[in-house]
């Protein structure tokens, strides 16, 4: 399905005091790393759009410069232009109205979308909810915190119908997202209101006419950035989106309040989230590598190291998500990295272990230590698949994972203690093993065959 | 949706010659250590189905007792009895005319079918088969090998309609497969030919009304089993189906052939799979300690343990699929297992190098082998995927897999080359994942990210 992109404000409630980049048109405004317009583009392409029509109007000629033909996005953008940009968005909409004779998605450059929130749209679209209306409006009962409610557009809805849009209503059910699927019908609503200009007072004629109804996607995410705060709130919302659920104890206490301050700063750097796995990747093998020189000092360092590590070993991720760069095989690399990461610990340790008391206990240790936490990771995704059902019923079982891991391998070369945290790796890693088996063949249907 | 299933008949010409067991009733035969009835009801339920109506006649009560109300096999069975069962099989299915008054499949007990046929003809129902005709027959253009042509039920088509069929068509287009779904209107049809009693008379007056129609799913595996020959054929075919497309080279040549004879035994006994999984498991354990001994004696028994242990380890998955009892959870806990043979295997061969010869080196290269062996089976799970695509294609591309491992570990053994057989373990597995990452990096569309 082809998007309507409108990016032809002149945005100046943002530009105004945004004192530190005075001249920036508003849909090229960065936040965390993206200008809001590519974050807008990259979100539907998510959803599975591919080809774009982008009205541009104030300052529309930096903004064609800067996107170009779209393929660096992986995305087909061809622009048009709205001369009468001042007179409302509606006259931007309108100015598409010789290339979509279909229908089409319409979103706003300035609005932060859940990929989703095109989806439910699209399969909208395909029930058939264009076939007794023109133009199907997103809407949140909810609204996002932080959000400038009095400057939002509103709804009043009667079951899936809206009745009255506008900012100023007296009483309203839910808030318009910004993000619409519209029949070209839409265009004659949008002549006959030519003279008021603006989008909302196209789709109102329409809900006069009982041609406008409304797609209720509450709780998903979703911002409108107008104003500095409304875009501090923002990059506050997205980064708040970034723990897990499966997040473990010391990942969701010491981990991740570091690694996204971290993000919020790397993501204005070009660093990849792959070339991120392969930083943290290569910190873990230094703390290994220092861990196996014989010297207290030596291990000390590389225990925090691999404690530093584990950190940044959340920022790949973290990147991916907010810049859409995520991929499969990104995160089945970083995974493997994972393991390598572990594995050069574990021996790093032994090693020590062996060079400072001697024996054969270090290296029995060492295996054991080893194999149990490889295969905490061979069994992680099966109990992970486990695990959201259960977080899904609410509750929230117990999951030794790496994060733990590593800080008992920082715990454990701080306190110069190595063969008594190979032990203590071997058993908890060994013990979760036995108790992820038994747990799934207790409650797998098939578990007893 | 529910199942007719035909287990009236006498089944002379399979009981003639079946001289061990002349007194069975044909539906409690047993194929690999099934009675046919069971495969029938254990392969439709395979594709979705759980109650079922069994027609029985000659010796009913007998087939009747033995199958009980089906709980056993975790399906709902009800018995029909047609005493007239000796006119045909025709008035087998009009027995259930009172029972079944919606659509539904009607089977043979004595034919084998791939559970695919069965959710076929659901598909086609969906899909609305039904509408203009009363009877969809499952046909195969190619007939397997070993069936007795001669005896089977043959169709004439035309575009997907029968027009006409019999066991002496002078000319035919496919083979009638036993499967059939039905609206009920056949029994209608089959009271029109009650004078001839058989099923095939019935399809026929509603061919001759343009009223059947045929499904192709030919190259699906299906087996009519008639006579001593015809159930030696099937036990052959069934067996042949085992060996797995990414089985690797030592499965292929060595451990297959090895275990499925084993299995043809194995499905007679009561051992489950997942007991079998725990069998070769402890094979593995007993292997790891004899090979921890400093002897060159233990250490050969160690590896010919070990050697058997990976054969063992195909008898399990093939018992699963012959006998039904394969479970999501039993797949899992065999490979759980697997890995920790794994790491037994390399503990144990480690702390033997280390025994003869002593010094770091047999620790070191055997965490090296033990972080290799098991991440490569980390790894296999994507690479696998990976793989079936490239199979799909007709390639058939190198895969470095745990028969080829337990193979160098009883080889490495057997020579007396403990340490060796670690360095190469080592190096093997990591350039193998090396050469995965690799791999799957450029041929993941998104692999460049």
């Amino acid at each position: 399905m082809r998007c309507l992109l409108l990016a032809a404000g002149a945005g100046r409630r943002l530009r105004a005091s945004a004192s530190s980049r005075p001249t920036e048109p508003k849909p090229l405004v960065r936040l965390l790393g993206l200008p809001l317009i590519e974050r807008a583009i990259l979100a539907a392409k998510q959803a599975g759009c591919e080809e774009f029509y982008v009205v541009l109007g104030c300052e529309g000629e930096r903004v064609r410069k800067h996107l170009g033909d779209g393929r660096r996005l992986g995305v087909r953008l061809r622009f048009l232009l709205n001369p009468q940009w001042e007179r409302g968005n509606g006259t931007s909409v309108l100015a598409a109205r010789e290339v979509l004779q279909e229908p089409f998605l319409l979103l706003m450059s300035d609005h932060l979308l859940d990929p989703s929130v095109l989806r439910s749209l699209q399969e909208a679209y395909e029930r058939g909810a264009l076939d007794d209306a023109d133009v199907v409006v997103a809407v949140d009962r909810r609204p996002p915190e932080g959000l400038d409610l009095e400057d939002a557009t509103k709804v009043r809805l009667e079951g899936d119908r809206v009745v009255e849009i506008g900012k100023c209503l007296p009483s309203y059910d839910a808030i318009d997202m910004g993000a619409f699927l519209c029949s070209p019908r839409i265009f004659d609503a949008l002549e006959q209101t030519r003279e008021d200009g603006s989008l909302t007072a196209g789709v109102r004629y329409l809900a006069q006419q009982n041609r406008a109804k409304a797609l209720d996607v509450s709780g998903t995410f979703w911002f409108d950035v107008d104003t500095p705060e409304a875009l501090r709130a923002a990059e506050r919302a997205l980064l708040r989106q970034l723990p897990k659920p499966t997040d473990g104890p010391v990942s969701r206490c010491l981990n991740r309040p570091i690694s996204t301050r971290l993000t919020r700063w790397l993501v204005n750097t070009s660093l990849t989230p792959n070339q991120l796995s392969v930083i943290s990747f290569l910190l873990a093998a230094a703390g290994a590598l220092a861990m196996a020189l014989p010297s207290y000092a030596a291990l000390a360092v590389g225990g925090l190291l691999a404690q530093i590590s584990s950190v940044l070993d959340g920022c790949d991720g973290e990147v991916a998500r907010l810049k859409f760069q995520g991929s499969e095989f990104g995160g089945w690399f970083d995974a493997v990295l994972d393991r390598y990461a572990d594995a050069l610990l574990v021996s790093g340790l032994s090693v020590h272990a062996s060079l400072v008391q001697g024996g054969t206990a270090p290296w029995l240790w060492g295996l054991a230590a080893l194999s149990g936490v490889l295969l905490n990771s061979y069994t992680a995704d099966k109990y992970d698949a486990f695990l959201k059902k259960r977080l899904a019923e609410g509750k929230r079982p117990l999951r030794l994972g790496r994060d733990v891991r590593l800080f008992l391998v920082f715990l454990g070369a701080i306190l110069n203690a190595p063969l008594v945290t190979l032990g203590l790796l071997a058993v908890l890693s060994h013990g979760e093993i036995v108790r992820r088996v038994v747990l799934l063949a207790r409650h797998t249907r098939d578990g007893r065959s």
